[in-house]
């Protein structure tokens, strides 16, 4: 669960509605109409511009990204030095009972591979792919997100157009001027917040998030190429180590 | 026949108008003069911009996108391995009768070489260059679509330009200014629209369509070529799997 | 003749003066010091930006890109054809005659060398450097294009500017305001009507003409040095049919 | 201590509350809830687009990039000169009691591993990848501080769509329209304010400063190496000199 | 002295102060508080940005770029053919007295280099390293230019800010409102002036002054090495020529 996603989009709904709410009033704000046309144009740009099954993924890929957890470059160490360990003592199948306490089904699949039998170099290839196709994945998934962020204000603007077009033609009573512009303006409102507190930066959470889960799986692909070629725990500790950065390495093995 | 994009433009048609006749009223909104220097003014500058056989080509390169079905990667391969088998049974020229059945023409000539009995180097050659110049059109029709959303919201803006210096200077009935003002800024709502609902994600799907089939391509590249080196059926399925995610392979294979 | 250009230029020009005449007045549109602070500020800019020889070149990369005529590629491979018929039954000197017949001076210039006797490498190092300084020029000339295309919409706001300062600070006649206003927002007009039907637009056809001239000046290069190398007519137009597109290519070949 | 920084960002403060308090009043300008929206939205869209170290991260880089020294080139290289005359005369050992007269870490960490005897390859090989996790660090820490300065702006405009709205939807007292609208654009005065004169020109000297500590850090790297590998004292020096600009070498050598 | 920045901002002055004053007034467009905003604004975000020695060194530059005169091509040609002539009759040290006669820095630099009898390596190596350092600091005025082109309009918008919240809540004389918004709008003006006319054009002109006198600099860098090598003049003559056009290399040798 990533917290800080969490945290910002509350707080910020907390911000934005504090300002609306502040000094009585803020019913006008919500205007299921305004709403529809920026909503409904951005969601229909997006399915003309992606394919039915990109952008239905990009739910999911949202939800994984705030949900799932990243595994801490130690914790794999650590586990997979274990690993390392009962490999040399007791051979590959005993890994099989391992496998039952893993819940990441990339790890599972690599050591799978591992009792199995299979050579490093296969394992390597099949999970260097799979790597690249999360890569894909996540790549398309901020294309979508950022296309979201472009699309939002511009219905947005299209719907304050309409509004104001007809607002503009129908001057009869001057009161009503100021109401008109202000609902023309909420769709410029609402593509801006949407766009901006949360397509434009959930992209670039995804991004982060993909970088990191990348150099997770990196590690472990390292880290079970290591046990198939039968190195000892340190030396498989020490090729998973040269991921991280050498100041929290540092910290790891001494407290300098 | 693409759904996402049919279905996309309809309903992003039905939220707009939605939009427009809500409340009342909407015959404004339809001005021929105002549509005339908004899509005219888009059109010439298109025209200056391409080359003429480059501006008529988008036309038929956006019906194809929508219409034309690019054919899913397990039913290429389940094809190919036929014409695999048939081949090692056979000969190459039991395939002739094979070809009447398939509609892509891409396929076909490739089909056709086969029984002609050219070598692999040859076809893959002639298929690659094939494959370089089809890119190369949805390049530039890429490129079409992409200066066409970025050429209309400026000839929106030229308009209401055009409509509001004729409202100014002609101030004497204040009633008339609403009206005026209103039928200034229909361009720029016209602009905004055509270039974000239409022309920005149709580049945007004219790109994912291209990668697609070029995808295809390459897996029937791939196939005849193995096909023509006298490969077993099941090595021509392996080569072409190569293309394909992973995940999906798995799928196929087995269902875990 | 570039038609395209042309047509878009006239169409546009009738597109946008039908929609400033159109119910009637339009008088009002020309404006002589509005247009000298848009345009003029445009050429300053564009003179401080640029050197002098590069400013004034660029009229004559206009003027060229819509007068100048590139030749078809078949209509090359066919003059090249024969020119190495002619070489191959009489000899380099005889092609001397043909040299008159010829209007491309890039084209006279590989002839002439042809028939002086170099040698296929001088030629071809000789007229690749031509191809690269005309890119040069051409990618120049684009940039110039490009730079008016953005400075012509700036000068164009700080006319705006202006205007509205001066009415802003003389509002005793409220009636005056409209026309003001009206004619302070004619620069922005100006601005954005040469950036976005002339500028922009030229600067995109100037790229297309470039490429199209650089591939017919490569397919001279590459058809003058297989001559030079004595090669026999067929393998000429083979050459030279490397750099048409596939499915071209077959037309000339057959029609299906 | 970044004397231009700290200038700049002095300066700035005294030339916008200048303009503000000339001409009497600007009290209206310091506005807690339009504050709040603009910052509060701007640290809320940060802390969804990156993660929670990462964005905790940026407040000690920023101290340390307007806070920290970066040693001059040539005082780096007399310091080094020193180090290797006294390996030379002492060995490496003698160094040890140098090392408490160094600040810079990165400097320390590199004269301690030379006082264990540890090899030239590794010394770098390490002195490298720390030079490579402070680019990351760096190049982390712009990225924050751009995307503030694309946030800050954005919120601001969000802050006065609020501020339109509220006002425009309470017309009754025509007084009261241009103070409305004086709060509604004071968000957008604070977020451009903060982009501007801020965020992006920290951005900006943040790029700058890693880039000039990467060069001290190389420099040290080199000299290291260099009396690792038992060098003369000349021969460091001209080593470390190579990072630096010809004119400014010569300066050290000769007064010209 | 570059005559086109130079006739460039002068007849744009020309032109926009012909605007202002035409029709009468203009003193409104001359307001001390207004140019502090902005200029002072965007200085002050430029210090903060960058360094300040390279906040001063703009200025060198600028005046560098204005004044200094890059010879030309076939000014360089012949000047070092005449050395290589004097080289092979009489000796490197006969150069000496012809150093007196050269006013470039960077060209006397290297015929010290060829009296001193030094290797042609050498001279190349260091002046590449002139060379290269050159580049760098163009590049980083370059930056600094398009920095400035940025910021002047965005604390033009600052204080257009501050004029318009300053006015609007103080609406108790309607005639006032006029000139306080023409105020407010001077402060876009000057940044929009300065960006367009100065900064951004002259970022441009300086890009191209880079690269005319790099290429300058490596014709004299090749020209001195070919001498130091012993070569004849017409060899030196000639490798220099391979940095001019073809067509310009024409003109020189013969008239067609």
């Amino acid at each position: 669960m990533d917290i800080a996603t969490v945290v910002g989009v509350l707080f910020g709904l907390v911000v934005v509605i504090g300002a609306i709410v502040a000094g009585g009033g803020g019913g006008m704000f919500f205007d299921a109409p305004s709403m529809a046309i920026t909503i409904g144009g951005m969601i229909c740009a997006t399915m003309i511009h992606f394919s039915l099954p990109q952008f239905f993924g990009i739910f999911s890929i949202i939800r994984k990204t705030i949900v799932s957890k990243i595994p801490s470059p130690s914790e794999l160490i650590q586990k997979m030095v274990n690993y390392a360990a009962i490999n040399r003592r007791d051979g590959a199948l005993a890994l099989e009972q391992e496998i039952r306490n893993v819940n990441d089904l990339f790890f599972v699949k690599g050591l799978q591979m591992l009792v199995d039998g299979q050579e490093s170099e296969n394992i390597r290839e099949l999970m260097t792919l799979e790597i690249q196709y999360l890569q894909d994945r996540h790549s398309t998934g901020k294309k979508i997100l950022e296309f979201m962020g472009a699309a939002a204000p511009a219905f947005g603007m299209i719907g304050t157009l309409i509004g104001l077009v007809k607002m503009l033609s129908n001057l009869e009573s001057p009161e009503s001027i100021g109401s008109g512009m202000a609902v023309a303006l909420l769709t410029t409102f609402y593509g801006a917040f949407a766009a901006n507190l949360i397509f434009i930066p959930l992209a670039g959470k995804l991004g982060i998030y993909s970088k990191a889960e990348v150099t997770a799986m990196e590690m472990i692909t390292e880290g079970i190429c290591a046990i198939a070629q039968g190195e000892n725990p340190t030396a498989v500790g020490e090729k998973m180590q040269a991921f991280i950065s050498h100041g929290r390495r540092e910290e790891v093995k001494a407290n300098i």
